[in-house]
């Protein structure tokens, strides 16, 4: 049963990492058994940016993953996809600044060495390690600054704030500020802890818009269950934001259980609680990828029920997400229910037209397939006044619901994008 | 068989119609039996801007349509839907500056009663009439002008140079230029000729993104001829465009043959070499819609080749070119191998990706599912040289070819589609 429930707030846009400059302990603990630490090896040129990242567990974890479905996939992908589930794995290493992607035969050979010399640090065989790497693609990893980076970060690990906080900060690329979630429940009498960490999407540079998430977690899980909740989590969190519609080489999410909580195996109604906890850790740390868009003004939600079933309510809020015009009209505070109709006509889902009804901030602008008279000002008004925009679309098809979250496109992206060669 | 081609060329960037514009009566004629007009009739506030558009045919011609697959459509698709293909059309209605979109009932009794009125021009019966609309939704339209409209474009209608060039000018709503192309064909010792408008895809505004074609031809056809004929050439033409992915209520494109040219009905290589011109006028006019993209620096044409199939060439092609982050790397004169890889990787189109290689502008940039050793520098001018940039993928799948184009995206386009309404 869920207990309590912690929420780390932090505001995006004026702190880097907010819950961790309080000076306190934090208000959550950590989870147990786990030690983090975040270096500056020197892949970023930045001395002050931190740009790899360690994380052991003190026994073998449960571990699963979830990873891109592009069919150009990165080096680190190709291995961890090998290696989880797993009931063994120690250590986690990633980097920030070079992505290990379209590096062939030596961009795997680098990768397994890298997982090599993180599983190393627990004293573990080399398939005990994960490895994630984001960054600028097409290029070798600079193995020589890794190796020293990964001994000198196995001589930092800590299990205070401060480390993970480092470690949160390791993963970074563009990212304007550090993205962590957490939350705890009390299972059998014993406190359960759920961390996790995140990189949003930005694109700047040649990068890739690599989303990576870190869930880690003192729950005791079968290596089945822990895949089941992850995939289910990041299906309702990660798969459902964007800021440009582009799937990296390199989006990986891994989740790691080690049962230093010391609960009996999860299951039945604590399980479920757990998973609800998990799927609240990843909405929470996907909301913050495109929070932190680059250039972007508002933050979209849209919101879709009535569908015929959830992968139609998904491809409509998806499509109406991902909609250039939608975003620009979204920038511009214009009610703009022609585009957002017209969106969800074209997601290639049918559904009745004149059973359709929207609102925008909770005014109805459209409603049986036609649009209502409303006052254009106020809705344009409460859209520029607010970093959050809610788009909610309705039909009357079935029970289908999704929810997706995407950004604004403003100017300051677009010179951002193409500009930034020059 | 195909005698000779007469390609009508013009500068997008310098001229609004370049090929009437010459004082010349153009270099090809119009095809046999036709009369065009566009007045002013008040849809638009600036008195020099047409907006009614008014084709007659002397005789009744086979009419074969192409619609867009938005669920949402208007109400003069719903009427030209229902009377194509037909061989019996005498009259086309076209106006811009109200779409007729998301109007209900009253949007279809409007529309029935402008292609009533316009059949009535040569006493035909209602059903010969079809009729277009392009411009902002949710609007009835303002029939008493209308009417008075189509009155006035009667009393104009003209088989000359300068009332074709009226009426290709009246379809336009954002549009810089009037978008026109023209063939000729001799058929068994007579002309046949060919001439198309079309508008484009411009967004200000809360218009949709509609593109609207109209192809008329004196060729002797049969009405499922006509259909095949028209329905291949824009799966190929006006089905390969996009400027910003958006799918309009309106999209609609016309194909007219009267049977004036005289010509036995067409059949075999004639029927093939008739299908040909059709299709590169298509082209030619789909090319010029993102051509005159709002703000846009590049045409961009992808062309796929050895993809399993058509449709996974098309899906790749479209993918890439829907790219924000392919489009604004064009902006930005960048040749970013790795946005325009990822994009075909996330297609859904399986693939092999180690038999993937790419050239932009000529410049071969990837192979073999790995990077290249290129001079950055002098591919980065060729994009930043030149209008039309050439993104070239090939792959190790089977013989699947498909072409698509696209613009690049720029702040202005951003500007001009957020900040239309203050």
């Amino acid at each position: 049963m869920l207990a309590r429930t912690i929420r780390v707030t932090f505001d995006f846009g004026a702190c880097e990492h907010a819950p961790y400059d309080e000076g306190s302990d934090m208000e959550y603990g950590l989870p147990k058994g786990f030690r983090f630490a975040g270096v500056h090896c020197g892949i970023k040129t930045n001395p002050n940016n931190t740009d790899l990242t360690l994380v052991v567990s003190d026994v073998a974890a449960v571990a699963s993953g979830v990873y891109t479905q592009n069919l150009v996939f990165a080096a680190p992908v190709a291995v961890d996809r090998t290696r989880t589930p797993s009931d063994a794995i120690r250590a986690i290493v990633v980097n920030s600044g070079n992505a290990n992607a379209c590096t062939g035969e030596r961009g795997l050979e680098d990768a397994r060495r890298m997982a090599e010399l993180a599983s190393a640090v627990c004293s573990a065989p080399p398939e005990a390690g994960l490895v994630m790497s984001t960054g600028i693609i097409g290029v070798f990893l600079p193995m020589e600054k890794i190796e020293k980076g990964i001994a000198s970060a196995a001589g930092r690990l800590g299990a205070d704030a401060d480390s993970f906080d480092a470690a949160a900060r390791g993963i970074l690329t563009t990212d304007t500020a550090a993205k962590v979630s957490a939350r705890a429940l009390t299972i059998g009498g014993k406190e359960v802890r759920i961390v996790g960490m995140a990189k949003g999407a930005a694109m700047i540079g040649p990068n890739m818009a690599t989303m990576l998430g870190l869930i880690l977690t003192d729950a005791t899980l079968a290596k089945e269950d822990a895949q089941a909740v992850l995939g289910s989590a990041v299906d309702d969190s990660f798969n459902c934001i964007s800021v440009e519609g582009h799937t990296s080489t390199n989006d990986t999410v891994l989740l790691l259980a080690n049962s230093r909580s010391e609960t009996a195996p999860l299951g039945g109604d604590d399980l479920a609680a757990f998973a609800a906890a998990i799927a609240e850790v990843c909405q929470e740390l996907a909301k913050s990828i495109p929070a932190d868009g680059e250039g972007a003004t508002h933050l979209i939600t849209i919101k879709v029920n009535g569908a015929a079933g959830r992968d139609e309510a998904f491809e409509i809020a998806k499509t109406v997400a991902n909609s250039v015009l939608v975003k620009t009209a979204v920038t511009g505070a214009d009610p703009n229910w022609g585009r957002i109709v017209s969106a969800a006509g074209y997601a290639g889902v049918p559904f009745d037209p004149a059973k359709v009804n929207l609102q925008v901030n909770g005014i109805p602008l459209y409603e049986g397939g036609s649009p209502l008279q409303f006052d254009a000002e106020a809705a344009s008004k409460s859209i520029a006044a607010s970093r959050d925009t809610l788009i909610e679309l309705q039909f009357g098809e079935g029970g289908g619901r999704a929810r997706f979250w995407t950004t604004d496109l403003t100017a300051e992206y677009i010179r951002l994008n193409a500009d930034y060669h020059t």
